[in-house]
């Protein structure tokens, strides 16, 4: 098989972790696969870089850095140290891995004679994490006997729009990462540096949330790799989220719509950005557990492949606050929803579920519980009590989703959700399902989440496998 | 008791019908009451004016102006022969249809000459059903010995915004109502036409959809009134629709966020526009049947003399269409919401319901079925497969809707509501319950809809008159 | 030669002067010329024609509308009796006419009964001045045995946007005008009604100013006559305003950019748009005297055939107002320029004239005399004192104008305007010559303004005839 | 007298030169004045300055910032050594002057670095000029036995907004530096550097073109001196551009107004708004020749103080263009012309001159010459031959302006202006002359130029020091 794989931040979060990372890959290359590895930084590195960014553009203490230097030179030589058996690979990747030191040192000293970060340099710096990481594993790979090349994203073909902090790749990259990897794939493990991209001038760019899954697909997509395996510390993509529910087990099969669905909540989640450039290649992607690499996973794939059960999982969204306005001029009155969402987006207020009933006089809605007081000042300057005649806000609820695309056109799947949650005395303050059918979302009160979350959990037996 | 009372075109379709109120009102007016009587047209009337006035501008014959004249004048002469029996009022009041049927005449002449309807014109051509009306019902009644006068609506003191078929009252209504019509309340019975107001240069406006119970509701809220009587032709508000289930049966009392979740469907409806006034002062709306006066009907009063009844009422809306949205893109980018409706309100697109679940990577919402077409072509233009991937509409769906405001905080409501449709195998396309809980609306398949209401109505034992 | 003539309201003012234009198109038509005539409405016709519909609308009396059909049927048929010998052309012509009226009495019934007059009404209704001029001038030639059908612009040919009060002709009109009128050219003069046309839906449009010289424009471009002839009451157009010189002479022959840069003051004007579908087709505009019909006027021709003469004529424009603006901030400042005329063009105001010096601290123009309140009041709004210091209005001013074609690359010229004007002393307050150099426009005070045109009349010569 | 000095970059060229202007303050304050002196920048050392930030975002090679720096070391060493006599204090001197330019080298290291160059990073960059300046001319000070503090501007109380390269002072700034300043005035020459702020988080902003001459009105006014002395290597305000006529005299007293009108050309200028502060407190600013400092050199004063001489100065503006524009339809079209500076400054054109005259249907402006491509196809994009028929441009002119506030209201000036150049058998394309009535500007052919410049100074007879 044609492989991409990528690696989570605690999955090479040291030395020891990466050299366990490099005999797993070992095992898959012996069994004959061609790999490409997407890297994450060590554990912490990407934190520390960008406090000390900070420290460097508001403190401007170049000693500060120079400890920084050392103690980030300590950590990632200790995890050479570890995971590198071969001395003479060590050491040149130790020389390596000094020479970024040395130019991330001097981006920071920038910084401090400058104490000015800008956009350009957040992704610059925060780029080290994940070079500092792949020359290691890379490292670790030779030492073992395989031959290794280690790349940047933008190296790799990943050309990227100019956004900084969020960049989007362009069309050609799917053309270069092929024509850069792809020739090397039998007779090397090819290691890219996840999360970061480089713009058509050259200059270093990060993809942004869930960045290195996102590269791990790029790849792949580009690559028309078999699966794309992406290592996390979990045991795949769970029904719920295990601190709720010790019972919470792993979903073997999801579709692509239902990954996205899930994708709100909890650690164990695929941005839908990230999948879609696999999903457009049709090319499955595999969630795995870097400590348990027997386990099979989570594998995503496309809608028809999916299993069919009901539900698969049952997802909590904390944090949340809910805004209902009413107003008798509403009903009928085109507009004035898109005056409403206009009022909110101006205020950049993110919108996370929205329902609004037949009788067109009110209209719920639930934002990031930090947002709702610029969304409630904004509509009351915006309509002043003309139109809508009252904005009430609710902060102490929770939004709980229940997931899966067996659902769609399966009668009686409400009335279980419901009858449970009925049967519960969970009292159930909004509900929003959409015509896709794979998600009915519903807001309860804070007191009633967890309760909710482990009724439903139960209700559809997801504790005993039964999806798998 | 001080009262308004709203009779409908069908109560005062013919003269007997304008007799039979007129004896009504003679009843409420003996028991010492003190009423203003607020009318619609004849039967059929508003139609007929407004299908000439296009004949008029389109064709340009006179000779169908003087059809339609004498056509008007035989119904009109027709109604008070039957509704008046004192030859001398009758004989009056003949004079004064005359008259305004002559007024009539030219206007249409005039459009005839000018080839040109506009705005305003339909507001003054369609005006004349209620001033038709007026006098007839104001005869009828003095015929039976007691003193009335008749009113358009801006003589009895509705001054409007010049929003030509759609005009609001401006706040100076509400004192030169009681100050013109105030005085003679205990004299007289005073008839106002509905649906009509003028602007502040003293032209006729009209007020848009259900404009004569918004009539109503304005001259009672202006005179504070005890209750507000809108007599229709239907025992009040019903469980549902009884064409749908025959054993729907009247609510008896209902609270005026109640009345307006119900507000979208059947004929038994009041627009929301028309409860806010008489909802500011506190005034209940009472629901009666002309044909059955004994009956108490529906009484609408303020939230917290409702009774609390889980469920009041279930809703069916046909002629919607169904539309939903995806794309990965839609995570987390402000912005796209807004994006959304307004080009949907550019596009002049009705939205019935909205439903976002947490995802966030698609979005349903629900179109009169007329607007879908050009929702659909709006949206494609507008995003042109960025970030929105895939647009999918459904014409074959109808909206349910379960409406009571005992429903918040109830536990078990949902389930109730999901349960019976899922041992009905009713599959549920989209669902949508706003925070107020008032009103769970969902969608199903137009063949689902009948079975639906059914269910629900058995399922909350609506037929026992369980409300009452 | 194949002809467009245009006839102005006072050439057509009555019988008398139809009769004479009979004879006069009689004797060019027995030379061989081909002639279509354009006709505007009889004198005064078309502001009685306002008036009456401003009183039909305002005070809605029909008797109004009875005596004025009387009194318009009164000079029309006096205009016939005048204008047409032969009783049975005359009799056929009175039938038309009374049934035009008939009409135009409906419209204006029409108006009454309705107390609304719509911008396409405006436009119905003037429309009869030129609809009842056309068939008396039709008749008059018939009467002389030449043959002679009338046309409405629109039958004509000339259909346009639909912006009444301002219609612009449609592309098609070019064609169409050929293919209606064309075939007839050898054997009838063909009458249209000048100033109208009529939009694709057929109904009557009209052109706005200068509205029936624009007509023969374009019916002389679609026909691609030899010359386009405007009869008026003066000796063509003049090297200035004779009640201000007495000495003023006629310009026997001006360029289409000179008629232009003329087009702003006084009454023997040409406007531009008027002068485009002749030049775009180089086809030469005459503008004649309809008393003096041997007298040559002035012939307007492509630039290239124009007499180069320096001056061609001073013009005076008055009830203009002076403002100027100054702020150090808006030297260099980019944008505040554009800011300043969308300020003006949001509030309606219309700019005559515009200086800014190279200092770009300061910027001079000039507004009609009746927006300069409202220009005032807008730029002190949007500018609150920043960026602008300071707006001195002045309403006590005039506009002198300086036109001809030989100017441009003539040096001196400025010299001799200058000269002339300080040697009376006159002040000139602000200067404006645009690069085309057809025109140099200033502003003196109110007192200076018949002084400074009588000097440069005087200095250029133009009493002798200098420009024939 | 209390006075603000500001000597401009060649004043302070060098050591020996400021040592000139050390000697001449010691003068001014011997005589018993409270002098504040404002510095630029040595000869050449800001366009060192930028040049190296180009360098090294672009190169990043840090060889080259240490080049630099011994570079600008060296030259700053030499001046203190020519500068100032006292050992000790040129050793404090260098010192101060040791560590800003490893401060300045620290921040070029930065640039390269980091790759970047931010308009934060160029106003800091660039400030380097004046703040190693202002240690030198304060010690050359001391070294003469007066005592003297040196500030940078933000020291010295201007905040400003945070616009790089734009900064604009706060109005705070007027309190703060006389809070700073004013105390010391008696014992010390305070010494600021000039162009420099700092925004309200204290980082260093710039002012913009002309920023020392903005810096010395800004601490003038703050102070509220006698007068601001602007120190420049001419013998003031000129009556003409001595390169083009060597007879070209000193102005000696001109007005605020007449030095804004002479902002935009050559040299000796006065940006406005550098004369704003001082204007607002109507202190004088004085011109003065740093190499001739018994001339009084040119006095600017309130208007009403200005001698009245007709004609002040006559300028030439090169490198810019003309562009005219035509159309009928722009005449009494309300909003073409908003539409077209729009889609200017849109397009980022700055416009020197504007021109219309009353046709309306022509205008002409001139624009920079770099601009005049991107104006022009911004204009046939925006206007596509609608309204707009034609649009030429010409790049080989230049603007002349002649001003004077002695022209306003004088009969005759115009005559003379364009008498003589009439004589000399010069065209004038265009012609702007705004009401204030102290500028006539006008457009010439590139070979007239220069004999309009010399013909109009021999005119007005400047040479004879008419205007003293």
């Amino acid at each position: 098989m044609r492989l991409v794989m990528k690696f989570g931040g605690s999955s090479v979060g040291d030395g020891k972790k990466i050299r366990h990372v490099a005999q797993l890959l070992m095992k898959y290359y012996e069994e004959g696969n061609q790999i490409v590895v997407v890297t994450s930084a060590l554990g912490g590195v990407t934190d520390m870089l960008m406090e000390n960014a900070n420290f460097a553009s508001t403190k401007g203490k170049v000693t500060l850095v120079k400890e920084f230097k050392t103690e980030l030179t300590n950590k990632h030589h200790e995890a050479v140290k570890e995971a590198i058996d071969n001395p003479k690979i060590a050491e040149e990747v130790l020389q390596i891995l000094d020479i970024r030191i040395d130019e991330l040192e001097k981006a920071l000293i920038g910084i401090c004679y400058l104490g000015e970060l800008t956009p350009r340099s957040i992704d610059y710096i925060s780029s080290y994490g994940e070079r500092l990481a792949a020359p290691i594993i890379s490292g670790a790979i030779r030492s073992l006997g395989v031959s290794s090349t280690e790349y940047t994203g933008g190296e790799a073909g990943i050309i990227t729009t100019g956004d900084y902090g969020n960049a989007r790749p362009l069309e050609k990259t799917y053309e270069l990462v092929e024509k850069r990897l792809g020739c090397r794939l039998e007779s090397q493990i090819q290691v890219v540096t996840g999360f970061i991209g480089e713009n058509e001038d050259g200059i270093i760019t990060t993809l942004g949330r869930s960045g290195s899954d996102f590269s791990a697909s790029i790849l792949g997509a580009s690559l028309k790799v078999d699966e794309i395996w992406l290592w996390k510390e979990v045991n795949g993509i769970m029904t719920t989220d295990p601190r709720i529910v010790p019972e919470a087990k792993t979903i073997p099969r999801i579709s692509y719509s239902e990954a996205m669905e899930l994708s709100y909540f909890g650690a164990n989640v695929l941005h839908p950005r990230s999948i879609e450039p696999a999903m457009r290649e049709h090319i499955p992607v595999r969630v795995k557990n870097t400590f348990d690499p027997l386990f099979e996973g989570t594998l995503v794939v496309a809608d028809k492949f999916q299993c069919r059960h009901v539900v698969k999982a049952v997802s909590l969204i904390k944090n949340v606050a809910l805004i209902n306005i009413s107003g008798a001029e509403m009903a009928g009155t085109i507009g004035t929803v898109a005056r409403l969402f206009t009022t909110l987006a101006s205020a950049g207020v993110n919108i996370v579920m929205i329902s609004q009933g037949s009788s067109e006089s009110n209209l719920s809605f639930v934002v990031s519980e930090a947002h709702v007081e610029k969304a409630v000042k904004a509509l009351h300057r915006e309509f002043n009590r003309k139109i809508i005649r009252e904005i009430i806000s609710d902060k102490e609820v929770c939004v709980v989703a229940v997931v899966g695309a067996g659902m769609a056109g399966t009668p009686g799947v409400a009335k279980r959700v419901f009858g449970a949650l009925g049967n519960s005395m969970i009292n159930i303050i909004m509900i929003s399902q959409g015509s896709s059918q794979y998600n009915i979302s519903f807001v309860v009160r804070e007191k009633d989440a967890i309760p909710a979350v482990r009724t439903l959990h139960q209700e559809f037996e997801l504790y005993n496998g039964n999806g798998i």
